[in-house]
């Protein structure tokens, strides 16, 4: 058993990962802050964990954070940046779940989230945590960036084909949808049930900032620079991202589907469904599966890769749990079992 | 381990045992039939279930269901009768989910759900099973009437005020409140998202066949004869119950919350809430809990108790699971741990 | 043509309001206030209002209200009764969507509104302003006090039966549910997409700001006293109230719905539905109908009426038009004829 | 007045036809046929007619359609193609809301359609019924064949830039996304809430009907071949399309902007955005609109158009509408000047 904290736990990412903690073999949850809830039960905030998690929030100066095995971030982008550094000096291990250290320049990250950075001195260091792809380095990390919604359903998406050099890096479109939750649990008019139901609408076409995050992503195994063009929607639901990818094929004739068949096979979260398939987001709604169709349309020469994560699970605390896991040499999957409720 | 047969597994209740037995510690899945997806995967039919479950829908004939600890019936309405006399008969212990044993009177029966009985003589011997009434002849059960999804929010709701006759029982009404899981997943113009989205109404005011079942399991606590005004809404949600019952206080001063806690004390899937308090059904989704409140609003001669369930949990498969634990001796929360998704 | 103006136009209310007058016939628009959106076209905060509405916010007092033939008040409680006596005074007639006029109490007001009445002086002359109940002192009216959404609902479904001394005025009890847009568009967790949808509870159990409101309308036609429970449900879609009323019938054998057909025979906006109906809110969504249906459960003594409106049409904006046709002698359905939008 | 027929009004462009139909200044409803539902009252079927149309569903034989002016087709595709050479025989002249007339090729319908053309040589002189396009030709058409719903969002979108030769015609993506509104009003269980609530999915991406429509439709403003990637979604809402256009330009530095505002100038129901805005479905719900928004994202090669329209509105019975009023002379916007209902 391990200690866990979170920091910032009134969102939804910080109630996910109460109800994935709650339940985790190997973790006791020691601690958890908020400032504008401290003293509150947990449950009282989240009815849904009622006799399930006897904690109550704290503020973060009294929460013994330095106690712990592993700290969680589930705050506002700049928060870790603040604190991350004390927490490893203590010995602590940290997943962040904003974005305080998910690109490498410095720089990029001031010009897209408008601050600067508290401690570029670490981005180095810091391990993305796609554990699909970092999975050797997550294993050894003091801090990982737990990566963004749109990031993991795009990059999972597009790298088997960028690898196999087998898509055009220059022209990718990466058209996504997201279920409203990724807006996050803050009083805000655009977000009501009364604007945003019965209602689907793009949102951030001039530049959102997953965007840097996909492109380094992608970079990392492309020679030629990436060309992404990246449109996120809302659409009228609580959970899910579902990314159509589009690609240009360099060559004619390979089999795509083996292709990611390959790559994840023995990926316990990844599931690559048969030719011809659509996955809806629900497969995978409460669950950290993945779950990708690759399609190719008249045999063209446009691949089309539809992927559907929940963005609440894979796309933060689920992955973070994954991250945690394998930091700590438990299984892989531990905490991270529930099947997808459908209806 | 137990082996565990489901007969008709295509709707809903079908799909949502399957998710819960596939992850039970004590349970082996042994056979799912359905006459009209016979060879079928189960999870290319509910893509949740890929990887964690491999079984191939079955003839209900070629499912050794005779080799089964225990069957569960998820079928509509008059399927069970016509086999459970031959699976007793081999020693199979059986959950019936639909109505066929919920009612002890042969006649009634016939009169609500318009056939005859194929087996009225069992109609004793079966133990409805709404366990926090029934535990210990549930136990004992060789065939146990899971509740409808209605009648258990409305009894679990009505019986301590009925039982310290404290409520007029000739005045109750029970307004009710169901996602549209509770129909079923069939084809049906009804039921469509264009139909059922954004509207609410009321159906079955004339008469619903659960007002029997209710009556039935209210009059065994009340001397004098229940009367009762049942009437169920469709809600634009999947799932989802959400009673509002109403009796008329025969004396003032009492401890209402009171009389909750204790006559709930110690049943772990029934939570009563603190004073004050409007129980949402989302706290309760995807998981087999049962949430109450009690109010006298302006502490006036009239008691509103709030009552949630998953309509599919509590209200069918859970409720269903929780029945197998008891009857086998398993602790009862085994498989049923899950808490809610919220959001 | 005569000139309106709104106070407060940025809410669910107000923008009804503008949808409803910009197409009226004999409106012409002539001012829309707003602190927050001063300066700014009123088609850039409601989109679906451009080509079609060239207007401006523009600050209280710039507005020149009492240029206008009428002015509507679709801001929060409190706000009106500042107002309205100079408008009086400059010869302006006035509808308040709010509840500064709706109870003839001054007390009463105090104590469910938490704050005193700026002009209870004019709460005699103030008339209530359902159209179906006090069309003859409406059209006299300088000042209409427009009726909440569940009183509407509540008391169109009740009166007939009280009128005709057909249930006990001591027991009703009203069960109602409404769409999200009931709570107004301002920033809050709880109305969230993420919070109130898939979901349903109840609300205000101990007591709500109707729950006056309906008794004295309900009063005016019971010489007993009237006793009533109220029970408002939020139920996750946008628009629409459906009341669910219960009443105990104080004799048998009457023909319940010819009294209701009587009752509102020539009301264009009432709509009683044939025997043995379930009217759905969104038959009447986006118009100014109410649909009534009466049922007799069993033949048993209870009576359940069930009754549907738009909350921002007939119980608010367009209920609010239909009282100013009534005022200026128009057409009592110009501008409300609006067909509701199926599916 | 002019005389007006619809076969086939028992599906949700039949409904919409009725709404529309039923409160123009210059139609009469003479006859509406359904072989299911003849005999019965239309408000029966759909009660928010009740009191606003009076008609009968009646048997096609018996349905007097040649005494019609004009015949609309809400029918399956199939049907019109058997029976509009007799109506055009009879004078009557005819709009077919399904894709019989739509392809100008026999064949290339054929192999879509998967059934042989019963009438190929009116092909020919079926007028496609885009009127932003088309205008001249239907004011003249005895038969126009009312586009899909995808492909008037797509056209509108993407033919300003084609026809200015500014992007390559050879890599259009479309991805577009539908409300489920758009399936029909069928028993079926892919379109149930619960199967198509809370989740979001691609749909018939190795190829879709609308594919040859928009390939044909685009192809007439260029030189070169039009290669189009086009991916629908179902997204869980009622009414609604929104596509994301994506376009490789062949020129920078012109002002897209202007090029839409000037294409567009004059267009009732086309309404450009102004730069940086991102159209929501619900702006033009329940109305004719079209709205539109260029963005060119970072200042790169790839624009991208989003495009809204209501899928049964611009998307089929408003569309129709719009044609008729243009061939029979009325004003373009009669019967369509509904303004969107927000919220």
């Amino acid at each position: 058993m391990i200690k866990a904290g979170i920091v910032g736990g009134t969102g939804y990412t910080g109630v996910e990962l109460l109800r994935l903690l709650a339940r985790h073999p190997q973790v006791e949850l020691q601690a958890i802050t908020s400032r504008g809830e401290a003293g509150k039960q947990v449950s009282d905030l989240f009815p849904n964990l009622r006799g399930r998690l006897d904690l109550v929030f704290s503020e973060p100066e009294h929460a013994k954070l330095a106690d712990c095995d592993v700290v969680f971030f589930a705050t506002p982008n700049g928060i870790a940046m603040g604190m991350v550094p004390g927490l490893l000096e203590a010995g602590v291990r940290v997943i962040d779940l904003a974005a305080d250290f998910r690109l490498k320049d410095a720089a990029l990250w001031q010009q897209w989230y408008g601050m600067e950075h508290a401690c570029p001195e670490l981005l180095d260091e810091a391990v993305y945590g796609l554990v699909e792809v970092n999975r050797a380095q997550i294993k050894q990390a003091r801090l990982v960036a737990n990566p963004g919604c749109y990031p993991t359903a795009v990059q999972l998406g597009f790298l088997p084909l960028l690898e196999a050099g087998l898509i055009e890096p220059s022209s990718l479109i990466a058209d996504a949808k997201s279920g409203v939750s990724g807006a996050g649990r803050k009083a805000a008019v655009g977000t009501l049930l009364c604007e945003a139901s019965e209602s689907f609408k793009a949102y951030g076409v001039p530049g959102h900032r997953h965007l840097p995050e996909i492109k380094q992503g992608l970079q990392r195994v492309s020679k030629e620079p990436i060309g992404l063009t990246f449109v996120p929607h809302l659409t009228p639901m609580i959970r899910g991202i579902h990314a159509t990818l589009y690609g240009r094929l360099t060559e004619s004739g390979r089999d795509l589907q083996m292709i990611y068949t390959n790559k994840y096979k023995g990926e316990y979260f990844v599931d690559v469904l048969p030719p011809g398939a659509h996955p809806e987001t629900r497969s995978v709604r409460g669950s950290n599966m993945v779950r990708l169709a690759i399609h190719q349309p008249q045999q063209g020469e446009v691949v089309v890769i539809l992927a559907v994560i929940d963005n609440l699970v894979k796309g933060a605390a689920g992955q973070a749990v994954q991250n945690m896991n394998v930091m700590f040499g438990f299984k892989e999957s531990d905490g991270l079992e529930d099947i997808a409720v459908i209806p």
